[in-house]
């Protein structure tokens, strides 16, 4: 027999379970307190961003900030006019890169796009000119736009608009092309490139007259729907895309457009389980970018990958970029592709992430894993470890599985460094050689260079007198 | 100190889980024995069932044979055709009844249908000529159709026709009219019949142009699917219709219908979450009654409310009713009513359950605690539950949250009554009052004497050799 202390007794344990479990089960009061060791190295950064008297309130005005904005569908238009987008100058995810840098698939969609726009004739004319330089481009996301995996846009290109009302801000996204063999895969056949013609010619003009007659589509009500749904917003999008439909079947049916044409658009649409992706993803850069720019906020604000690199922003430092070497993701692989034909991580849709849904929401998504990979308590405990890594909870978007809990919102850079624990992002693999498409869909997190590297820049920015 | 026994130590445990998880917490192997004490003066006819030698592979003939039949959409057309009904003949929900024991709901059906058929001015006249006996009707089970809540069908309704292609067989169903004031939840008044009136002159020609058109359409796939995205199938069909809806579409819109008609039988499916309830309901008729009529099976193939008896047939009985009183639902209460204005229990919809999905899914489905009560835990612990109710799964509709178990299949009377646990139905509640409509939605389950009667009759039919 071993002697305890008398009297009523209450224990806090941080860290491992273990402790707390072991006092449990002999009756002991216990307060468990979560802790992880930090990221090595970090330590001294950490300690003063996490000392910033700005922290707190300003993590909390970023979130509200986040968590208040709208979203909603207001028009389909051209690159060209949504973005002033000039020829021969191209829009492309993640962080800024130079051709020389570049991986594969993002290569391969700037060759078709610079083939669809007719710049020249073949891919061959186009990949050597854009190797000398011909051609401008720059991220998406300096203009306020994003773009799924290699996320090209040309001029030429159609459009979602979407617009905040709180912020009066707006946010844009090509339309979704489907899976496989598709442009922003890094795939630029001639039916890939057909298919982007089809969707100048007819697709984004009939989306266009149908939004402008269906008035503005409130997206963040779909969302909010959705993940009661099966759907989280990255990679399943199936509820999405028919409730989406169903706010235009009336407009485009009443629209007089060739009834062959409206019949293709509504088959287009609904049998592209992604198409609502391209529509969330600006949804989710208008809740992002409008808790963006606050000083001493820790919360990050962007999450892109460019195929080679991981860049991530802070609320704190605005639009400046941290970067890391993008990872190659674990999943499941197509047809017969395997560990070796895929890019590592690349695309804007990680902004499902950085708003709350997508890897954040697997749990309410519990079929996902038959895409992505891992098991289902895999997808319960990665959402149960984001709210870990989140200063608060969207309560517009609640996950029934997790008895109606908000999604886990604003990743705290801080709660990275401290912790060790990444943002977790369910993506698809594009092929690593240009041309080849997707290759399957996984798991994978942005690298922890990115966190280190803001929370630094962070560090720098801590007022003296703080 | 105690002394333990020395050895590998192996215990069996039955009933209450105390027992098991000490033995577990003190490393012993230990085998739980589920059981719970069978319903008293249930024993001797449970014996003589239990030892029925055939039962075993009777429950197991009944199963395969419910999961393995098809369902799929291939008409639409009224009922009179469908189903041969002459004028003044009516199928109604439930088991057999006469309209001195008619609830409210059932009768204010019969009214409206009379109404709507022109066989009377008002429903004045309608209710005096049905209470004078002027009118037949019958279930609608007897004909192999069923019917959600009052379940009236009357000659000129459309119905949905499914076919079998395993077994050669088809099932019908009404079309759902929308929720709140509507024929089936007892209402009449003028604006209800009108709603009849266009799905008689609009919605169902044009669906059944679309049916034909877009060919069989597999129903089963459709539940597949939608088990996936939150439905549960009974009370929510969200995902469900729209899928449906989906498969409509282009035949829809290339059907060279008005434009106009077009549009409104979009934007009424589209509009009417339920509205593939109607469409799941004959598919699970077609499942549980190719599990029907096989000797000494004590799998339950109908549960079924007429307002106010709840009826059951069970496999190796084929059409005999076994009934009790219909119990009122627990739940939530739309608008200002409450459980005094609250219909005890009625409608076919628990086909749904009997073929193991709505309250025997409700885990995947836990946002439906929001419209049916109940939290999220007792919605995952009821699925949980029902899989110790049934002779097996079914393994083409898988639960992604129960690790893609399949949905629990088969209902055995013998385990009801030897554990005492009822079967979970979520159902719509009907107002007490004809004429009133739909008045919440809640939890309910059958009253035990069906399955004591049911299993009185299973006991009298085991062969004396057996």
């Amino acid at each position: 027999m071993t002697t305890t202390p008398t009297g009523d007794l209450t224990v806090v344990t941080a860290g491992a379970a273990m402790f707390a479990d072991t006092l449990r089960s002999q009756g002991v009061a216990t307060t468990e307190v979560s802790w992880l060791p930090p990221v090595a190295g970090s330590e001294g950064a950490l300690t003063s961003v996490m000392l910033d008297r700005r922290r707190t309130a300003a993590n909390a005005q970023a979130l509200d900030a986040m968590t208040a904005a709208g979203a909603s569908l207001v028009d389909v238009r051209p690159a060209r006019d949504a973005l002033g987008l000039d020829a021969g100058h191209f829009l492309h995810a993640g962080p800024p890169i130079d051709w020389e840098r570049m991986s594969g698939p993002l290569r391969g969609a700037l060759v078709g796009a610079v083939v669809y726009e007719g710049l020249v004739e073949t891919p061959e004319q186009a990949e050597r000119r854009l190797a000398a330089g011909d051609f401008s481009f720059e991220p998406a996301h300096h203009l306020g736009a994003v773009g799924p995996m290699a996320g090209v846009v040309s001029p030429s290109m159609w459009m979602f608009e979407l617009h905040d009302d709180v912020h009066d801000r707006r946010s844009w996204c090509s339309l979704n092309e489907g899976l496989g063999k598709v442009l922003r895969y890094g795939a630029y056949s001639p039916d890939v490139i057909d298919r982007l013609r089809w969707m100048g010619d007819v697709l984004g003009p009939a989306l266009q007259t149908a939004t402008r007659s269906a008035g503005p589509i409130d997206v963040l009500a779909i969302v909010a729907q959705m993940i009661q749904m099966g759907d989280e917003g990255h990679n399943r999008n199936r509820a999405g895309t028919l409730m989406l439909l169903k706010e235009w079947l009336p407009a485009l049916i009443r629209s007089g457009l060739p009834t062959d044409d409206v019949a293709a658009v509504v088959e287009f649409v609904s049998g592209n389980d992604h198409f609502f992706l391209n529509v969330v993803m600006p949804a989710c850069k208008l809740m992002t970018v409008a808790g963006n720019g606050v000083p001493g906020s820790t919360v990050v604000t962007t999450m892109a990958r460019n195929g080679t690199d991981f860049g991530i922003q802070v609320s704190g430092l605005g639009d400046r970029w941290f970067t890391g070497p993008a990872q190659v993701a674990e999943g499941l692989y197509l047809a017969n592709f395997g560990p070796d034909d895929a890019n590592p991580d690349i695309g804007d849709s990680a902004i499902t992430e950085t708003a709350g849904i997508g890897g954040f929401a697997m749990a309410t998504a519990p079929a996902i894993v038959r895409f992505v990979g891992g098991t289902v308590a895999d997808a319960l405990a990665t959402t149960r470890r984001m709210y870990d890594l989140c200063v608060g909870e969207n309560r517009r978007w609640a996950l029934p599985i997790m008895d109606f809990r908000g999604t886990p919102t604003g990743i705290d850079a801080t709660s990275v460094l401290r912790t060790g624990q990444l943002p977790q992002i369910n993506t698809g693999m594009a092929g690593r050689v240009a041309g080849v498409g997707q290759v399957g869909a996984g798991l994978v997190s942005p690298p922890m260079e990115c966190f280190e590297a803001a929370v630094e820049g962070l560090a720098e920015a801590v007022p003296p007198t703080a």
